[in-house]
């Protein structure tokens, strides 16, 4: 089985502590890495600061060779890395394939941002006592960057804390999920040959005590988490000094209008809520369908859900298969049946099968129930009939979360009241709020999250403002 | 004597705390106000909330005339608010009417980025995924703000909170200090008249203990504090999940090169080093001479200081007059005394007379001594000679600030390494570190602050994004 | 009577050429003023190329002051320049109101506009070659700038030339349509006192062929033009190396689909097509309305608009007045009977008395009768009904024209439709092709037009920009 | 011999007239191809307005991969499309492979651009009549575009008019110089597979009658020129309702103050001095040197001028090789001898052989001479010593051109000043006025050009901006 070494400061590490990724779909092993020491990071950290002048200081061509470099590796061993990502993470290849491209893609979008830092340059004659005096604003990286990254697009959530803070000019030390760390370290020798200083990247997954240290340790001066809202909000407060950005959860709702286009509407719906078993930030979780057109709706939904294709993620059919491991699809299992005793109705789906749960949909619930005030996390939805568009927007609002929101119509009246009114970070318009484009801001508000991503915003993130008032 | 009533929830308020305050230079009464009970915040606090809504609907040109009234009226008070900033603060006349010209420009900017807040529309088709596709990023208010100020700048540092505020569309309740409320409180009556909602803007002296609930509420959707370093970097950590911007102080260091129009540079020393006592934010406190110019810039230093006019603030001609209180006065004092003890040299100064302190100009200290390590926020600065400009950049950049620095030098080699290698928030080339206009980003790095005030930069803070996805 | 004197070059002078200006509703004298000769242009230009250093160098809060100053002045003026104003164009008194408010806030926005001149600061450090390398760039102003104004909007036309070029620094000589000169010649002393240089600004009347040398004259770095095509055309062939702006005229067409609210549709559509007597680029001239609501719209349409109340231009209750002259209302007239005898039908109006014409509403009309295919400039508007949205749109897009159209609908797609396909410099959703704000991008396509106005797009045109390259 | 056929309307074309192209160094043929015929023309211009739609309603990613396509193809064949340049131009290979990279950057930010064309959403709410409306405006592109591109860039000057109309949505009918068509026309292929319709760019060497078509025909909207200022400012006149951009010439002027790096000046104005003979827009040809450093200037200059090693272009340790024909050659000739015969004194070459003329230093110069006021465009430089730097500043601005300009110094207020007092497009410090980064503004004022080109700066001139009001 394959080895893949820690990588951090320049150097392949292996440590005393084997780690085995099992393949969570047949739990037979996917591969075998190592968790870092303490001292493993102490060195890192020294390493990541003895690069921050250095990093400061490279011009634009620079980063952006490198990252264009790391962009042509990824695409040339796409399918390789698609493969493994599928095996570690029993995501279907067809989606693992297409994390792969997202991953391209975001380091191309970092390269070309990392020659447009924003700049300002401002006329400071506007009173008296301004005259002859102009300002010249640049942005200069923070310094080291900690980056925490989730198991549901090992690649794709690692590279967009990796991506913009060499487009930053920050180094960067990445702990990786340790159920899904074998994909981007498969990229550790790409990052080795890129041409960045020694420390620029470091790849080291680690034991969660381990990691804490990222939260707390004073000399990171940003930390990048992507996570459950429980264990980001709590890092916020023993972040010390440090900016914090928290990707965090949410259990997005989609407003289904009579306006819609219903035929183009199901098929996304459907994509939007068993896409990688629901197990995706931005998962469609509650549907609202306006009442006459909901038996309709309903009809299609489920028709064309019993078609998606469950079994091994390697299959290029497959659409459905295992979630990351038996404790979340017990958990999201034990959340369903709590429901179906409260009153709710299953109308598809419920049963589970090892870490394999069929994809399930509820009605009749209600917001109190953890299937619809909690993130689910897995291939459940509900669906509800509403009767004012107002009443939807309001349960759409409902509850702590607020990352993205979803609206079919074809009303620009319902469209602009449903900008202005959801409490989220993103309203999506005749798609589900499972859509990102990854040079879009994105970051939820309320318990969602703290800060956007989305390459120049992440950039911007880890950059401190600094401000050259000249006199002639 | 006047009595200042609190202003909240569009309400002119008398309490059970009558706060009396002082003039600093001759002891008298300069006013009196209350200091809000628990009861009383928690009744702001619901009213803001309520007012959250209307404040964000907000068309611009409502916010543009709401803010360019008070502008007017501030205009019109102008000689009016003046004196009473003097007496309270025992701030020099001329300076206090400085203040006030500011406060007004704080207005007026505020109100043309109200008609400015940041917009984007952005391409998404970037990739084939996200074609017939495109974003619009709107910024929206976070919601309610607590605004904290403090005494040295009573009037313009509490309108750089409540003026983003009311451009941005959040409701606002804002403590002033309690040595120096009264400037801002007698302008509540033109608050009320501004066209605002009921509870866009609260006025509400309180004590430490009521004051930390700004802190601690989660029902506050962002802290600016503008304080000392101690207290600030405390509120982050008991903010909870609100955002947080600091504005702190600083122990800001001037180098003079061999370049510098020293004629040009002295006077401008002279008031970065001693106006208001010393007793600013980005008070010139460490001055860097090359050696070939050391004594010439000393001599004339020393000799336009000795110019200065001490004495009662009301006087038009006085330049300098006591500090804020005896127990500040007294604690620059025993940081002069111990620096002498240490082996520093007096050049200039060092008596005291109650809350009165002669400017004060050292020589001979090291970088471990309070006058130079710590903020010393009183009329009091070092001057040493350096031998190398790279000395001169890691003299200034020692320690635990970086707020603004100044370089005086016609060199552009010079400028551009100051600019790249200073660890602050602002570099000023050919004025002192005190250089500021409203309109530009100001704050901190390291331990000097966190986030940027500017107006701009205010508003950014005080809204979140939210995309718009479109699809045609 | 009045004699308003021309105002060049820092004087007020009275010419040989008196010139008197007729109320076209009564015929009486409005007020007297006096046509430039070609020497006193000359000396107008060579003060105007004299003041151009000093006009360049204007710190922004000059130009920020001068520009308030002259909005304040109008502010306090409101009435009398309103009814001037309505006296020599027979404009209605609260369309005259409304555009001297207009001049305000054209005048308000280039204030806040002469401090935020585009900048920007350049990362060259793309390629190897541009290592150590930034750019600066900053705009310049063009010199020179010469200006021609229209009849029909007498003050804020002017004010659209003379308030961006004191934002750009530029010095600007303003010819005034020789109907209605009046109204600007009466702000002659608010712009002598409001502290720009002499020769900053010069208004002068002339005779067509002394006009012409703004055309001609290379000693003018930018001639902005307003009026009809034919003259527009013409003088870009004429002006040499000069930049040239045209803002010309169109033949604007209203869609009304079966998705928009009619009764909103209606008042804002009678406004559009008979404001001003249709005197205005962006009369609404031509209206499609959906088959299926066709008769709803017209029956409501003709019924509004005999509600107008034709008369005095004085009375605050008229809502139309004579047209500009005779000659004008005749050749309408002309038009109207041309489409009749080819096989048009006449829904209300036709008949004209003197320089009055009544508001006329033809059906029935084919694209190429005059009243279709030309610039109407008169109270005609022409309402036909469509039966596809794809052909109501080429029917808009068809002719020479393309300034600005509108569709009132409240379906996005056609919304999205709409933008994309109009061929236009504008297009209005729910609401009539007559809406201008004053700093929004204004200008046609085609025929139409030859650049963008809108205070912030005039500054640009004002101006060069010009690169720094430094290295460090 | 190879021929290179014709590109037009996606088909490879020959035509009756053969244009055989020769190597000006040897005279031996360099390549064959054709001249389109009138009838030719008319077919491209055809089936570009045919391709205009298409074009328009391109997503930014598959214009993005066109041009990284072309990009990528042009790395690949680096040799040899630098061996086919230097044949056809006589331009030293190193030169050659200069320009090969500078096209394949000049795709690539063309690539980017794409994906960045400027859109802005207004807020329209700044007084009462825009309440609940808000503007979004798009640029869309202006329709089919006329190229028209010189000599001594063939390739990359080519470049500048087709990657931004792929970027902006434009097709283009590129006519190259007649001279040095082959180097552009052997990526025709390249253009042919790059994914953009039929019809989106054609390549088509023409005679300048044929050519002047471009100029004329109103069915392109925009005509982008670069050549010789009498040539150009024609064209303006004749271009009817279209957009012009003209690229033209200079005479570029070069400060040396006493503050300068000299070491590291000269071997910089050898470069600008004398690369490509002098062929070059921005060469450097008029040095005003500080008197005191005159003397060590000029010595240094002239030693490493005579260093420089001419000969055969294709051979990769050549510096210079011949001018692009004997008659150019003659005319700098007959220039430098005028001068001569008039008093000034030649430092340093003047022999001519054939095309070749000897890299040549004057002094003595006076301003009127032919080779102070006009383009030289060959391998000529005067060189004179100055005493005040305004009256540098003032000879540098003398004459009628205005495209770009350099100062040696390190002192900031000369930097200012220069950037502020020279009427040019581009100073640069500390550089020669030769450097240029492709996506820099670059152009000229007075009779240098009109409008700017450097891909963003010409996507902006190639579209329109068009306006969506929306009301709520």
């Amino acid at each position: 089985m394959i080895e893949y070494k820690i990588y951090a400061c320049g150097k392949f590490l292996e440590t005393d502590k084997k780690l085995t990724v099992y393949n969570p779909f047949d739990g037979t092993p996917a591969g075998i890495t190592f968790l870092a020491s303490v001292n493993d990071l102490e060195d890192a950290i020294n390493c990541g600061l003895a690069a921050e002048k250095e990093m400061a200081e490279l011009p634009s061509w620079k980063k952006y060779r490198a990252l264009m470099f790391i962009a042509g590796e990824i695409r040339e061993k796409r399918q390789d890395i698609a493969r493994l990502l599928a095996l570690e993470s029993a995501k279907p290849l067809r989606y693992a394939l297409g994390e792969v491209d997202r991953a391209i893609q975001t380091c191309v979008v970092a390269a070309e941002e990392s020659k447009r830092l924003p700049r300002e340059y401002i006329d400071l004659e506007w009173t008296p006592s301004g005259e002859k005096r102009e300002g010249l604003v640049k942005h200069f990286p923070v310094g080291l960057v900690a980056g925490i990254s989730p198991f549901n697009f090992p690649l794709n959530l690692a590279m967009h804390k990796i991506a913009p803070a060499i487009a930053a000019g920050c180094p960067i030390i990445l702990k990786p999920s340790s159920s899904t760390p074998l994909s981007l370290l498969s990229l550790a020798d790409t990052f080795h040959r890129s041409g960045l200083p020694e420390g620029a990247v470091s790849l080291m997954p680690m034991d969660r005590k381990t990691g804490n240290l990222l939260v707390t340790d004073p000399r990171f001066s940003l930390l990048s988490f992507t996570g459950s809202p429980a264990v980001g909000w709590k890092m916020k407060q023993e972040a010390g000094r440090k900016k914090v950005t928290l990707e965090l959860g949410g259990n997005a709702g989609v407003i289904i209008t009579p306006s819609a286009d219903i035929d183009r509407a199901v098929p996304r719906c459907v994509t939007g809520g068993f896409s990688y078993s629901g197990q995706v930030c931005i998962h469609a979780q509650r549907f609202y369908i306006e009442n006459s057109v909901f038996k309709k709706f309903t009809e299609k939904f489920i028709t064309q859900i019993r078609m998606l294709k469950t079994g091994n993620p390697l299959d290029p059919e497959t659409d459905i298969s295992s979630m990351i491991d038996v404790e979340n699809a017990r958990r999201v299992e034990e959340w369903v049946d709590e429901a179906i005793h409260n009153g709710a109705r299953m109308l598809l789906g419920g049963r589970r099968n090892g870490a394999f749960l069929e994809p399930t949909v509820l009605t009749q619930t209600r917001e109190e129930m953890k299937v619809c005030s909690r993130e689910i996390f897995g291939p459940v939805v509900t669906i509800e009939p509403y009767f004012d568009f107002d009443e939807a927007l309001n349960r759409v609002n409902g509850g702590n979360y607020g990352l993205q929101a979803a609206v079919f119509t074809n009303d620009m009246r319902e469209t602009d009241k449903a900008f202005h009114r959801l409490r989220v970070g993103g309203v999506i318009i005749n798609d589900v709020p499972t859509f990102r484009m990854d040079h879009m801001p994105y970051g939820g508000i309320k318990e969602s999250g703290f800060g956007r991503e989305g390459i120049k915003y992440s950039i911007l993130d880890m950059t401190e403002p600094r401000i050259l008032v000249k006199n002639f």
